[in-house]
């Protein structure tokens, strides 16, 4: 048995099985072709953070795979109320088949995992985010941006940047990160990078300008950094973040055909310009609509290795 | 691709044909006979209000047309923290078939719905709700009350007021409003109202007293004024609305068989008495389960007009 | 048309026959075999007091009987916003095939009961949890221990004490209650209990110790006491509940080879340590799941009454 808690937990083929397994499942959907992949199969999702995106791809995609989804708020049920996360695993593991989480610390997807005899799945942790970088690079790869890939990832080392970190040091191709002073990724994750880049020959550059970042990129993306936190936070945050903003200036130190990816929510005029967002939003959305596929994608291997 | 978020936007001819199918399917359903009409369609449901009715009658409907419901709760999700109601509406697009939004401003449904590339269903604004209007149509219809139709709408001159007003100037039956002072229906509304009321032959009226409304009305109903607001506006609202109770003495001006209509949840005491609402107990929850039928029927509508 | 409120209004051949449906479903659902019991059928469930088990196992279970579940939690429906829950019966009625509330005060399942036309299912009172008694008989009876049962509850006087009250009363079976002084049970359910084990044969035993309660027990358990209330509430319990701890050395005066269970949450080091919870951890698991087996049996039995 098998669970998703990082990109780090899987090598190459594997991510690429999953892609390609996410890009048959997309073209059925299309077709509205819906095999029953897990039928009869129930995937239980707690969300102790809250999301849109997470919450409607899920449930949407174990439907169309044939299952049903749980949906879990933890204000719905006893967890964080007292009750062992190890218990409500075990509970859980004897009701359905798979589990979702979305949630705070690493260390509660692994203290999950290791009490779970069924598989389960990180819907975002403070650490990795797993599912949205699959559907990241789904989206480059049905443009064709796999080959040849420079992705520049500009602005706050959180989750997000720690995924572009596994993703690059795993399938080996080129990263360049530019965060501002504070905002660094987290320097163990970094070097596990590196060690995983040495075997696959991925290229990983922390830059110090944004613009150095940029130059030549064929992917530029970004992630919020104003969205959490109290209003004296804010404040700082803005002044910490002055010039990360992804705007048209930026943008044309990338490569002429670059694409912009961004996991939502944006917030337009801190990490991007409105005129970035608006005119790169097929793409934005397309990234989003592929978390479904990729999630059914995950799922379905999951189930498999069972 | 059509929306529905207010009468506003139906002519007569659609309307009736949206009743009839309402009725079609509400034989169906007490036959047991549930035909595909939807079958792996998903309907987004965002509850920036929360509802009974229309949470279970828009689940058990969409299910029973062999759909699937998606629930999402403003706590559930990341509208209102940030999120641009339009880039919901992008994301929601690419996965769901049909939205439907029960929320405060009309103008947000109006925004969503310039977004949205699936048909957009509103399950109430402050304004307007359309679907309360269409169940409560349907109940008159199956009583045979649509034939010189006389409603009498007393008390707040709210969304079910504007609504009134617009299925009366629509379908061109006679309605009388009484409202306390500083409650009038929405003027615009009402100027709306009046102009269709040409075309349709409608009779539109504002009475001064709640007795000369009910006089000679063979449909009564009101609406709840008590239930929103601050301890200090709940008294003033008792003050202002003294004299707008439905009671036995109010339903007495009415013509014999007149029946009363209520959407819920009714607060005896206050727009209407006790023994008032449980003498019209069964065409009030007639009523209530009609919300079902007439909402099948819109997603069904809607869904063939793609 | 039967509710599912109490045990208290089951005779024994049907507690009996409910447990025999039970052992069957379970059979089908571990051999994947879900049989349509109900089909097209909708369940409402209301929760004005959250909970995993109650949640996971109704959704879960409908589901694999052919049915959907309504999930209506107290926040997102008008419940106690000044609704009466005679017009929430009513309407769910004409919407739902059956209705669950976990809730506080019973007499509120019997006012909803009272107005319901669907056959309503208690998921939790203040005064009785039969689903959960349901489960644990289960539990017992797939290990052997019905014949010659002997149970010891040492605790707080709570639901679960008189659900035992009424499960042994009504079956015949030997039980040992223990509870601090002022955390006795309610004297009437004590009573109706002597009542019925007049005629059942069951020897009901109030015990002045918790050591002459398990003393021979082959089944030993108890419930938290301290998850609810205020801080200086919790701490008087604490002195209150001195000696009540089921640890190993309690659990030496039962038999040995006794069973213990526990209806979760646990709170280690209150009412259960951490050993015997773990080394029971199999029947109390096993009784965890048994709530979906048990509640699919009484749904089941419901709709066939109807």
């Amino acid at each position: 048995m098998r669970h998703f808690l990082t990109l780090r937990d899987f090598n190459k083929e594997e991510i690429l099985e999953i892609i390609s397994l996410a890009k048959n499942i997309k073209d059925e959907t299309k077709r509205r072709e819906f095999k029953p992949y897990m039928t009869g199969k129930f995937l239980g999702m707690i969300f102790e953070k809250s999301s849109t995106r997470t919450r409607v791809s899920f449930e949407v995609g174990i439907r169309q795979l044939g299952g049903t989804p749980l949906f879990l708020s933890s204000a719905d049920i006893q967890l964080g109320r007292g009750e062992p996360l190890k218990d409500t695993a075990r509970v859980l593991s004897r009701m359905v088949d798979m589990v979702m989480i979305r949630t705070f610390g690493q260390e509660r997807l692994e203290e999950f995992a290791k009490y779970s005899s069924v598989p389960l799945i990180s819907g975002l942790s403070d650490m990795y985010h797993p599912m949205q970088l699959l559907a990241d690079y789904l989206t480059i790869c049905e443009r064709g941006y796999d080959k040849n890939l420079i992705t520049a990832y500009i602005g706050d080392g959180n989750n997000i940047a720690h995924s572009w970190l596994m993703l690059s040091s795993k399938l080996g191709f080129e990263l360049r990160i530019c965060s501002p002073k504070g905002y660094e990724v987290n320097k163990n994750v970094l070097n596990n990078a590196y060690n995983f880049a040495e075997k696959s020959g991925a290229k990983i550059i922390l830059c110090d300008t944004p613009q150095n970042a940029v130059t030549g990129a064929n992917v530029v993306t970004t992630d919020t950094w104003i969205s959490m936190g109290q209003e004296s936070e804010k404040e700082r945050r803005i002044r910490d973040f002055e010039g990360f903003i992804v705007d048209d200036k930026m943008m044309d130190y990338a490569q002429k055909e670059a694409i912009f990816l961004h996991c939502l929510p944006a917030y337009r005029g801190f990490e991007v310009s409105d005129e970035v967002f608006e005119k790169h939003s097929e793409e934005i959305f397309d990234e989003a609509e592929n978390r479904l596929h990729v999630q059914k994608a995950v799922m379905v291997w999951l189930d498999k290795q069972r």
